[in-house]
Parts: C-alpha cells; structure tokens; sequence
C-alpha cells in the first residue's frame, strides 16, 4: 500500500467540511493541517478530522509534511493561495472559480500549465457517478457522434441579495458549472447563444443581474449544447443532462432521497421531490472527486476521467464572459478557448 | 373486401354498449339486431348504432341476417342462450361466466366442444395491448422457460351488497379472470393453494365471502403462478402482471390517462390515478377482443393469439372451485383441467 | 341528437386517409364527398367511407349537402381552395401550413378574419390527450405563471431530397408545428433567437437547409421556450414538452406502443422504441381534432381547449421567418404578432 | 461528543470486512480487536482498519477495552461466541441466523432475554434507506391500516452445492430474511402457507431442497404478505416490497449502480441491471445498521426504527420452520410467534 496523501486543507467553511469529511473517510488520505481565518473553525475541523489547526494558509502550504493543498476559502482569496501552492511545489485542488476576473486568472495561467505537480478545478459534477457513466457510454459510441447535449441546471433557491452583488452574475456563478460539464463533452466551443432573463426576482433585476437564462454553445464539429438555468426550483435541485446522437438518446434525470414510490387516490407512482441541497445531491461526486484527486497525485492512470485542470477552469469563464455580452447585447459570440 | 359479419347482440346493458359501440366502429362487422328483456334498451341500441329491435332473443338468434350472437345477458341466462345459438348453428361470443355452476357447464360441454362454428369466452384481458405484447414475448421464448407469472388484480371498489350475494364470491366472480390470465400463460395447472381474507368489508364477511385473496397456482411444467386480489383499490383499478424466467422478468404496471407527470416542492415524478373503469381501462382490448373474435369467424390465421374457447371458461371456474375449497379448507387442492 | 356535421374531403392522401377514417368512426360526422385530383384516390375513399367521388374540389367545396370542407390537399393548393370555401361559407379545418410565402396568407387575412364560419388550422398536436392535459393543468395554475416551456421535437428519419427542396426550410417545415405548441402556451412572442446546424445531412446542406436546429422563443410576460429539433431519431418520433413555473415542473415524455418493460442480463425496465410514424403517435389527436372542429362548427362551448385558427397559422409562419433570419444572421430577431 | 464504541470483530470473512470497514468510516466507532481462526485474515483487517489481531474469540470478547461485539463467523458458532458475550456483558451484533436450530435458539433464549446490554441481529434489510422510508410510511398512517405487503426476492445466482448442504433450506436460509421484513411490518404472523418449487436446478432438488418458493403469512390483524423467491434471477440482485392498503399502495424497486437511461433504435428508457452483488445492493444498510447498533449502545433514541433483536431472530426462524412444513405436507400450518 502507498502512503497516505498528506492533506493541507484552506478554508473550513461549508465546502470545506465536505473535503475535511472526504479525507477521513478515505483510506489513501490524511489531513495534516486545516486553515482559516477564523481559528475556531480550523480548531474544530482538526478536532474531528485530524491534524494541526492554523489561522496561516501559507504556512500551512508550505508544511514540509503536506503533500497536497486543498483550496476551498472565499473566492478573490484564490489566485493568490495557488500561487503560493505552485511556488512550493504543492499539488492543488482549487475550488471553482479560480476568479471571476479572467485578466486575473490569465496572469497565474502560465504558471499554472508549467508547474510539475497537478492543479486540478473543483467541477464536482464531472464525479457524479450518474454523469459520469452517461459521458462515459458517449466516449464509448455508444450513441455515435454526438449531436446534441441539454443540460437543465436549476438551483432550489436564489442567493442572499449580499450574495448576488459580488458573485459576479448568473453566467459566472451558477452557469459556470454547465459551461464546464457542456466541456467535458464538447471541449472546443466556437460560439456562445444566451438569453438572459428576469423571471420572479425583483432583488435578483435590481442587481442588474438575470434569474433565469437559455444557452445555446455550438461545438467545432457542430455540435449544439442548450443549457436551462433557473435561480429556483420548487421541487428540489433539477440536475439532468441528455445526450444525444445518431444511435439514440441517453439521460440521466434528477436523484431523489430514496426509490419510494406512492399511489393514491389522488396520483400514482409518485416520488419523493429531487434532493434540494447541492451537498446532499453531489455527496458522492464530492468524494469521488477527492479520491480522483488523490490517484493524480499519485500519479495513476485517471484517463478514463482525468480531473478537469486550471485550462478548464478558465474555459469555463471565458463561456461564462462570453454568454454575458451574448444575453446584453441579444447576438452570438463566437468565443476561442485556445 | 369480405363482407361485413353480421350481429345480434343479446343484452343491452353496460357490457352490452361497449360490443355495441365496437360493431359500430368496424369496418368488417354490422349490428342486425338488438335484444333486450326491456324493449326501451334494445330500441335505444338500434337506433344509436343500427339494425333492429327486439325482446325476443331467440329470434335474434335465429334470425337469417345473422351470422354471430354476443351474449351480453345477466349471467343465469347464458347457458340457455348460449344452447340456443349452438342448435341455430352461430358463431357465439359469450361474456364470462358460462355459468356460476359447473354442473350446468359440463352440461353444455360436449354442444359446445362439436360445434361447427366457434364459440369464443369474452376474457377481454387476453386482448389488451400491453399484456397481449408480454405474452407474445413470453411465448417468444425472451425470459426462456417460465418459470413465474404474478398477478396484480385489484378493483376500484367492491360491488354492492346485493351483487355480492349473487356473484359465487370473489374466485367465481373476480378472480375467474385472473384465472384466465394464469391459463393463458401456463395452460395446465395442477394445484390451487388459496387463501381468502376479510379485510375491510363488514357486508362481505357477512354473506361468506371474502374481500381479498391470495392464490398460488402451479402448472405441469413446475410453473408458479400468484395472484393477489383486493375488492378495493384507492389509486383505482390495478391490474399488472410479471412473467419471471431463467432469462429474466418481463412486466407490464397500470395504466394512466396520459403520461403527464408533475413534480412540486412535495413530490416528484407524479403520475395521474390509474384508470378506475375497467371499461376504460381495457377499451382498446375490448374492440379487439370484437376484432379477434370476427376474425375469428372469418376463419382467419389467429394462432399468434387464439380467442378463448368454451374450454378456457369452463377450466377458469374449475379453478376458481378449487380456490374456494382451498381458501375453506386451508390445504393445496389438485386439480384436473383436462 | 344533432344531425350529424356533413363533410367535404379535399385531398385523399396519407393525411386525408386519416380524416376520412375519423369522420367514419365519429357518430357525428358523414363524409358527403371526397375530391382528388386523382380520380382512383377520390374513388377509393369515397366506396370504403361513404359519399361521392370527384376529381373538382370547387364543385365538392359548393355543394348543398356539406357544410364543412376539410383541405388535406397540397400545401400550394390551400390558399385558393380555402378562399373558395370562404367564398361558399363553409366551415374550414385546414392541414398546415396555410402558405409558405407570409405574403399569400396576408393577402387572405382579411377575409379568413371575418368569415362568419370557423376557419380552424390543422395543428394535431394541441389535441394530443398527453399534452393537452399538460396544458389544462399549466392553465388551471398548478406550476404557478409560467416560466419556461422546453419543446423535443425530432423525426425518426430526414425526408427526401425532393421534399426537402420544396419544404421551406426546417423552421417553416417541421420547427413550424413546435411554433404553435408554444404559442399554444405563449401565445404572444416578443422574440426569437434561433441556431441552425448541419450536423449529419450532406443533402440537406447541399439544398442550403439545416438538419437539426435550436430555437429560444421570449415571451412578452418573460417566459422563455426552448426548441430541440431533429431530422432524425433512431429511438423513434421524439416529441416532449416540460412546463416549469414557480410551483415545479410539469413534463410529457415520450409514447410507446405499450407499457411492457424487460429487464434482462445486460439491462432493465427497458421498453419499446417511440412511436416512430406520426400517425401512430398521434392517432388520438387526430381524431381529436375532428371531434373538437364538428364540436366548433356546432357551436358548443370548446374554450377549454379552442381549436387553432388562421392567425395561429399566420403566427407559426412569422416565427419561422424570423427564426431563419436569426439562424442566418446570428442575433435576436425581435418580432410583433398582431 | 461521546466516546466512540470500542469493538471486537469475530470473523474477517466477506461480511466481517464490511463491517470493519463500517468501523473505520464511523466517527463514533473504534476497532478495538479482529479475531478470526486464520490469523492472517485478522492480521490483515488489524493492519487495515486499525486494533489489534488475535486467533481467539473468546479473549476477543473477554477484553476490557471492547464494549461490543460483532460476530461475523460462521453460522455454527454462533450460539457459543453470542452466550459468551453475554456472560462477559459486552453488547452484541450477531449476524443471522443465530443458529439453523430451534432448540439451540431457544436453548439461549431466556439469556439473552434478560441480557443487560443490547442483543442486535443482522438483519441488514432493515437499514436499508429505500425499506426503511417505505416502512416509515406505512407506520406514518400512509396507506392506512396495512392490508398486504408483497416481497419479492431474488438471488442472482444459486449457492455452490456444498454450500446448499448444509444451509438449512431455502426458508431457514433466504427466505428467513424476507421473514423478518415480513415481522418488520406484521410482527404477529399466526399462519404460514408456502409451496416449495423445483424449477431449474438439479443440484438443488438432488439435495431435497426447492429452488424456489411462493409463501402466503396472515398476520393477527388479518394482513396478507406475499413471499416470491428464487435462487437465480439474470437481471440481478432482485429485491421489492408493495405495501398496500384502503389508502394506496407504496413501493420500492429494485437498485441499478446509476440513473442512467438509454433509448435506440430497438428500446427505450433502458437503465442498468440491477445491482447483482448482496454487498453492493446493501452497502448503505450495512453502514447504517452499525450506526443503529453504535446508537443502541449508546442508549439513543432509535423509536423510530429499532434495531431487531434476538426474539426476532427466533420468530423469523419458527415461520422458517412452519413454512418448510407447509409446503411439505400441502397444507396451512399455524404459528405461534410469543
């Protein structure tokens, strides 16, 4: 058996616990040292899960008995943490997004693409074992060229208005995640479609933001992808992609608590609503998306589904740039993600 | 094109509208006449859907503009009908029971076994679409030998008291179709092991009979067969089936309206109630249980799926004697079909 | 009883054939006449449905004994023979599309508008008993206001070359029915943004035409649509429609012939391809859609569900042109459909 | 936070390694000691999931740094492993059956009656998320009083020859699980009526075992429960309960690895087989079913679901008995639970 991977972990927040519960569930992994900000949280993180605790991220990075870094603080926070991860040679696992600015992002790209060790995005989609067998059976034919990808993405809530007004917009926020699962099938994306929309929010319009919004990417061998986003969804997080090509159709629909079906006098065959929580939805991914951490930075063979990298962490906002000018100014972007 | 079968219809009740409206719709089949012990019902018959009127159903029967009698009467009728269709020389297709008593059965059995021309038993369910297709891929050899077929049968609500004191109880009266359907799949059965329940109906239990069911029937070949039975049913009229082999299970579930399906913030994935009527739902297997039947006296190919005979009725009540006995006796009862 | 409505067939083709048989089946409804410009068609329908034959639709459209004038002759035929019919008053059920030149359904506008019997359109898909039902439920508020309405619509196979060159473009084609489903929803659209795509067709592309196409519809209350389409789908006749609004989510999927479903070694609760023939698939609707005009030209109450008329015609055709001018212009075509 | 429970693990086989690796991913467990007559297999679980090895159970159990036991070996042992653990008063997780026995059960009976600390047997289908919310439901008042609850329960492939020998039958060995689900809703079952099948397995008839069963239980309450087994089933692992009653019906079907679903030219909607393998398909209920039993020592709260203890153990194996009698002898047999 390999050494565990000795895990610094900065940010103890929400997401952060998530990776924090990943690495002590996991035989290959180990967590050395958790940061933040806040002391409280890294005490009570190392209390539960293991290690030291410390209020300094870079020395927590630069911890000779840290092999691995794993990003998960407040977004502007880090450009500035992989940087220092890539200056002590650390492997990373960043969370998305790298920043919302991609005059930013483009200034640790380079970087970023020469450092040794892997620098690896935190698009915990690409992990879902739903997904992931579904992009798995395109690889393979199993449908043919593909033809057509719809991704409906809804979020159960919006965000707090505190939240809306620095999270960049709809298409840098939330989207972002549909711009890189639409990648994982269709990597080169020429053009960008979008319609932006104001449906139910009043806060969301005040804001100069939209609640709502239709893509349309065209791929290099002209394929489409039509992504559906909605800021609300009453029945739980609706997560489905399709498919599609010439031998047929495949899909993955929305995952409820359990396969309890009711028939009554009023209905039949229903079922429980969609789990509503993004951490409860995509647990598995969360954990799997650790562990394909881990095999990259042991250096196993992930090419059956390596871990999106930093290029695709900027493609993704380059989508996202770009679908905003689409929906201001109602015409197709063509867009270059080279 | 052949010329179109031509029809009295013995009985103008509820059962009788349905061959009515059936005739009418054909384009090979003609309605000449009508008869019912109430005038005003036949009258109402013929001038909805043609021919004549009559209260007389021997002469219906006897009538030279007739080919073929449905005998849609109260059930003590239809032996005599039935008789009186055999001396006339008509194809007859009957409604199911022959008779609550096999006494007076077997009395007509050896008539209806020399026939000339077919006599045919009104078990519809053998010409609904989706059990027709499992049974085709059934008998195509898809799942390899049979060696399990459950039964799901279950009504709305129970018929009212005065019905169920004249109805032979729930094997005679309910489960005889089930009985059919268990035959049409595994032809010879050896056992019967019943076991009846009251559950929810005080009126039942009070005229002897049970509410509820549970049968398990074996065929020659080792072939298992459940049914389970319910005089009500709040998400309405659930009637499924399973065939079980060494290749696999083939199903066929209940049938909706339409297939909209809704999902709310406190469910997913609902379907409408099944069906309640059983007229609407086994409306399509009912015009082609007519269609069969023409066919059938056409003296056209059926063999794919052969209407149900005089044999098939008598073997289904058989069974449904032997249910009986079991339930009363509390021990597996064997039987003879031949 | 009301007399029945007396009906005149223009056009005894593969789509008269299904009107002929409806208005047979239906207790309210006699084909008086049936027109071809093909004698041994007119003929053909008119020994097995009832009525004369005749090869002069204007003499079919005058005579005293119909009172409606079904057009399923070719589509360049419509204009003129629905102006004759105006002209006559007869009551009107016309296959779409009116016209394929805006232009020419301008010029009989005016006349259609204030004609003093119905002039309905042949858009099938809003009796649909799936959809309609879906409909009813979006209209009696169960999702709340509508927000967003997703359209599939694919053909099992591309048509040939030479229909495909008098076609009109896929928008005018086939994306056309899709236009009314959501206007059936939306009825007033502020914008279209359409994407064309040349994914698998070199004949197709060859007559300067796309073969698969992505179209967002605006509505003026902010609700967006989606359009999927394809000229072709191995799985069959791919025709789904999702509702989303506040309340959740309301969605048909697609038809198959029966409910049976297999589950084997390699796979489970597999079922049977769609319905690949539109005829198949909407066979219901169709005889729907009679019903519902002979229930218009009656003058019952049909508010619940009107059939479509000529400015839902003209309307579908406005979106198609301004879908292929976004397509080839790359920008939001804003449109007005009053 | 509470100390976490010190464990003893007697047996290192199969389902002893699912429950040390439980242990290790638990944050309120600790493996204390792996005791396995090969001492490698206890060598190797130590070295993996942490404690100390040994040869000898009894040392296990005696040890003061253990609170509770899992006995994990084979079936004979259990009654001598379960009587020590309770002389030694550590609580005690045994795996079914406590012994293929009655007398030998009943012979430790009144010891583990009177047992200070908790007596959980492993009846794992209880934990299972999908069961347990459907058993929720119906405790919830749901479908109203229960009226039927039908089990089906397939083994994807028979056992080898010499495990069959000595398995003790297809009710003392498979069947007593589906028992015990049958007791989880109906506790008080006062008949057995079961019919043994031999259907497709030599090897089984040849050691005068059925591969195959139907089996009917009425419960006090005049509750009907279907039991379908078979010992093979090529689509999987083939697990379902239906409860039903005045109110409806609830059901769970059967687990595939992803929500995956295909459609091509030849089906539609086709997902994957069924999980084939017993740990897969129960994974999560193994988990939980160490958390339920982690909590009972704990002395929580578990109301809601508790964990079965030894008296279910025993009745699941008299309905065992009273079904081999039953379809010995073709007849009903009685059973007295208390």
């Amino acid at each position: 058996m390999s050494q565990p991977v000795r895990f610094a972990l900065l940010g103890t927040g929400r997401i952060g616990q998530v990776h924090a519960a990943s690495i002590h569930r996991s035989e290959d992994a180990v967590l050395t040292v958790a940061a933040d900000a806040v002391a409280a949280g890294a005490e009570r993180t190392a209390a539960r899960y293991g290690g030291r605790a410390t209020t300094d991220p870079f020395a927590a990075i630069a911890a000779d008995d840290v092999d691995a870094v794993v990003i998960a603080s407040p977004t502007p926070t880090h450009v500035e943490l992989l940087t220092a991860a890539l200056d002590a040679g650390k492997a990373v696992l960043c969370e998305k997004p790298i920043d919302l600015d991609i005059t930013r992002v483009d200034a640790v790209r380079d970087r970023a693409r020469t450092a040794p060790r892997p620098v690896v995005l935190g698009f915990n989609r690409r992990f879902d074992p739903h997904f992931a067998e579904l992009r798995r059976r395109v690889a393979a034919g199993e449908v043919g060229r593909l033809e057509h990808l719809a991704i409906t993405s809804r979020d159960p809530e919006p965000p707090p208005a505190e939240y809306v007004a620095v999270s960049g917009g709809i298409f840098r926020d939330m989207t972002i995640h549909d711009f890189d699962t639409a990648r994982w099938f269709v990597p080169d994306v020429v053009s960008v479609t979008a319609v932006g929309l104001r449906q139910f929010s009043d806060g969301i319009a005040a804001a100069g933001d939209f609640d709502a919004a239709v893509v349309t990417l065209v791929g290099a061998g002209g394929e489409s992808v039509t992504i559906t986003n909605s800021r609300h969804s009453a029945c739980g997080y609706d997560q489905r992609v399709e498919a599609f090509g010439p031998g047929g159709l495949l899909e993955v629909g929305n995952v409820t608590p359990t396969l309890v079906r009711a028939s009554t006098a009023t209905s039949s065959a229903t079922g429980e609503p969609y789990r509503r929580f993004f951490l409860e939805r995509y647990r598995d991914a969360y954990e799997l998306e650790l562990a394909a951490f881990i095999a990259t930075v042991r250096g196993e063979d992930t090419s059956s589904n390596p871990s999106p990298g930093f290029e695709d962490g900027r493609a993704a906002l380059l989508l996202a740039d770009a679908a905003e000018l689409s929906a201001r100014e109602g015409r197709t972007v063509p867009v270059d993600l080279t």
